[in-house]
C-alpha cells in the first residue's frame, strides 16, 4: 500500500465499499484496523456487536464496552505501527484524529484517499451497471417533468422538490441526497437553497438532483445525479442562444471524455464552447466530479488535474452559465469513459423543454 | 477561549448553532475561521458565496475558485495564529486536518468541543422549548402506537417503521435521524436493524425514534428521542417482572438527574435498581447522552463522567436490558436538569402497552 503501514477506516463511503460494513456516524468510535500484512481489525461498541458476527470470517472483532477508551484500542490494534506511516479515512470526525494523534505521538498521518480513492475510482462492469441503474431511475423522472407530467407553475420549489424526492425514492433509490429547484433569477445560483419561491410562467427552471440505490447483500449503493432545464412558456431569444451553446459544450465535454485524455482537458473542451458563445465568464465551477458510492469523488474534471482519465472512470460532465439576479442554465450527464469511447448514463431529452402547465 | 487562538469550524452543528450557517459536507471546503480575538472570516466555494451574503455583517467572506487552494486560504486567514492554538470542529472532516496540519506544521490541535460544547449543553429557555416541542411531536406517535392506531401484527419491521417516519416528518420535524423496530428477539439488540422480520403475536417490541426539526429563521433545529415498548398479547409473568424492574430504574434515573450531580452517578441511580432486580449484567449500555442541534451530545450520563449536572442540561435517561436471543427493552425520555428539579420532555405513558392488533 505504497509505503502505508496501516490504514484506518471509520465512517464515510471508503469502509462499505471495502467491506459491506458501514460504521455509524456517532460519537462512539467504530474504526477498522487494516494493516499492510495481517489481518483487519474492527473495534466497535460492544453492544453493537452481534450486528456484525457474521463478519468474523475476515476481520477479528475488538469491542469496547461503555466504560473503555476505543482511542487506546486502536493503538493496541497497530502494535509497532502506531510509529509508523498511517492513513485516515477522508470522513473520519476531526475529534477522532485528533484523539489518535494525542494516543500515537509518532505516527506520520495522511488521507486515505491517497491509497482508495484511484481503487474506488476504476468501475468494474457491475459497479457500471449499478450506476446506470441509478441513472435511469432519474432519467425517468427527467423525463416526467419535461414531458409536464409533475405540474411547475404556481406550485413553490419545495412542492416541487418533494414530488422529485419521492419518485427517487420510488425509482429505485434508499435516499435522496440533493434536489435543487431553482426558477427564475434563482436559477442564478448554481447550488440554490430550493425554497417557497413561487413558479411563474416564461422563467426558467434547472432542476438537478440525485440519490442513492440500496445496498444489494454486500454491495454498497451507488450514486445518481442528473441536470435538467426547463422554460415555462416560450424561451426569450437571449436564452434559447445561450441554452444553445450550453448544450454544444456539453456534447464537446461528453465527446472529449476519453480514455487517456487529461481530466482537466474535458473540462476546457466544454469551456471552450461557452468562451467562445461569449459565456465562458459566466461558467463558474468545474465541469465535473467523479461518481460512485459517493455523490462526489475522483477524477474531478478541473483545470489543474493533469492526471489522465482511465477505463472504469465515472464522472459528472455538467457545464452551466450563471448571470446573477437574471437566470442560469445547466446540463448534467453522468458518462463512463470506456475503451470503446464515452458512454453516457442519462439518456433523458437534452433539448430545452418548453412547458406550459 | 481557554488558551486557544482560533476556532475552524466546518460541517457538524458547532457552525449553524453559532452562526446559522450550516457548511455543506462535501469535498469543496467550508470553514469559519474564529479567532479569539477579530473578525470571524468564512472560507467558502466562490459559487456558493450569494448564498451567503446576508452574513458580511457578522463575517468576513473568503470566496475560492474552482482551482484556488482552500486549505491555504484558511492559513492565510489565521495570520500568526497559524503556529498557535488552534481547535477544529469535532465533525470536519480529517481530509481537510490532514491537509491543514501539512500546511501549518506548528499548529498545536484539540478538537473544538473543548470549547463549544459546554456551551452548547447549557441550553436556554428557546432551546429547552424547542426540545420539548420536538418532544411533544414524537409523544404523539408513541401514544399512536400504544393505542393501536398504527397495525403491528403481521406486518415488517421495516413497514412498521416506514409508517412512523412518515409520521416524525408530519410531527413538527424536518428529518428523521432513526427509527428502531425491534421485534420480538431482535429486541435483545441495542441498535437492531430494522428489517423485514414480521411481527408476530405474543412479543415484545422495541420502539426508538427521532428527529430534527425545521430550523427557524436563524435557529437551527432541534432533537428528539424517546422509546416505548409495546407487547402483542399479555406478556409473561417473566417479562413482565422485568419491565417492572425497568420503569423503576428509569423513574430513579429521571428523579436522580438534580442539578449538581455528577452525570455518573444518575448512571448508577437507574443502573443499582436494575441490578437489585438481577439485571443488571444485561444493561450493556450507558443510561443516557445529552441532545440539543446534535441527536448525541455532552453530557453523556455513564460511569467515568463526575461532571456535575449544570441547569440547562437535557439529556436521554434511557436504561434498557437484553438477554440475547430472547427479547429486551428499554424505556427513553429526553429530561432537562432545572433549578426546580428535573423535568421530563417526554410524556407518553411509560406503561407496557398491550397491543393485540
Amino acid at each position: 500500500m505504497q509505503g502505508i503501514d496501516a490504514l484506518l477506516l471509520s465512517v464515510g463511503p471508503d469502509l462499505p465499499w471495502l467491506t459491506g460494513f458501514a460504521a455509524m456516524a456517532m460519537e462512539r468510535l467504530s474504526m477498522l484496523v487494516l494493516p499492510a500484512e495481517g489481518r483487519p481489525q474492527l473495534i466497535l461498541p460492544a453492544f453493537e456487536a452481534d450486528l456484525v458476527h457474521d463478519r468474523e470470517a475476515v476481520m477479528d472483532l475488538v469491542p469496547w464496552a461503555e466504560t473503555e477508551d476505543p482511542i487506546a484500542l486502536v493503538s493496541r490494534s497497530l502494535g509497532a505501527h502506531r510509529a509508523g506511516n498511517l492513513a485516515i479515512g477522508d470522513h473520519t470526525w476531526s475529534r477522532f484524529l485528533v484523539a489518535l494523534q494525542a494516543e500515537m505521538p509518532d505516527a506520520r498521518w495522511q488521507q486515505a484517499s491517497n491509497v482508495i480513492s484511484s481503487l474506488r475510482a476504476q468501475k468494474d462492469a457491475a459497479e457500471i451497471e449499478a450506476l446506470a441503474r441509478a441513472g435511469a431511475g432519474v432519467d425517468r423522472i427527467a423525463a416526467e417533468l419535461q414531458t409536464g407530467e409533475i405540474p411547475l407553475i404556481g406550485r413553490s420549489e419545495l412542492a416541487i422538490a418533494a414530488d422529485i424526492e419521492a419518485r427517487i425514492l420510488a425509482n429505485g433509490h434508499r435516499k435522496v441526497n440533493f434536489c435543487i429547484v431553482a426558477s427564475g433569477p434563482n436559477s442564478s445560483s448554481p447550488h440554490h437553497h430550493t425554497g417557497d419561491r413561487v413558479v411563474q410562467s416564461g422563467e426558467p427552471i434547472l432542476f438537478d438532483f440525485g440519490g442513492t440505490t440500496a445496498e444489494v447483500d454486500d454491495a454498497p449503493g451507488y450514486c445518481s445525479d442528473t441536470s435538467r432545464m426547463i422554460f415555462t412558456g416560450e424561451p426569450p431569444v437571449e436564452f434559447a442562444e445561450a441554452y444553445s451553446a450550453l448544450q454544444a459544450a456539453q456534447e464537446a465535454g461528453v465527446r472529449a471524455a476519453t480514455v487517456g485524455t487529461a481530466a482537466e482537458l474535458v473540462d476546457s473542451a466544454a469551456r471552450t464552447v461557452l468562451t467562445e458563445a461569449g459565456l465562458g465568464q459566466y461558467f463558474t465551477h468545474r465541469l465535473g466530479h467523479g461518481i460512485g458510492v459517493e455523490a462526489h469523488e475522483d477524477p474531478y474534471l478541473v483545470g489543474g488535474n493533469d492526471r489522465p482519465l482511465a477505463a472504469g472512470n465515472a464522472f459528472s460532465v455538467e457545464p452551466g452559465f450563471y448571470i446573477a439576479g437574471k437566470w442560469g442554465a445547466r446540463i448534467e450527464d453522468i458518462v463512463v469513459a470506456t475503451d470503446e469511447g464515452p458512454r453516457r448514463l442519462n439518456n433523458s431529452s437534452h433539448e430545452l423543454a418548453i412547458v406550459e402547465a
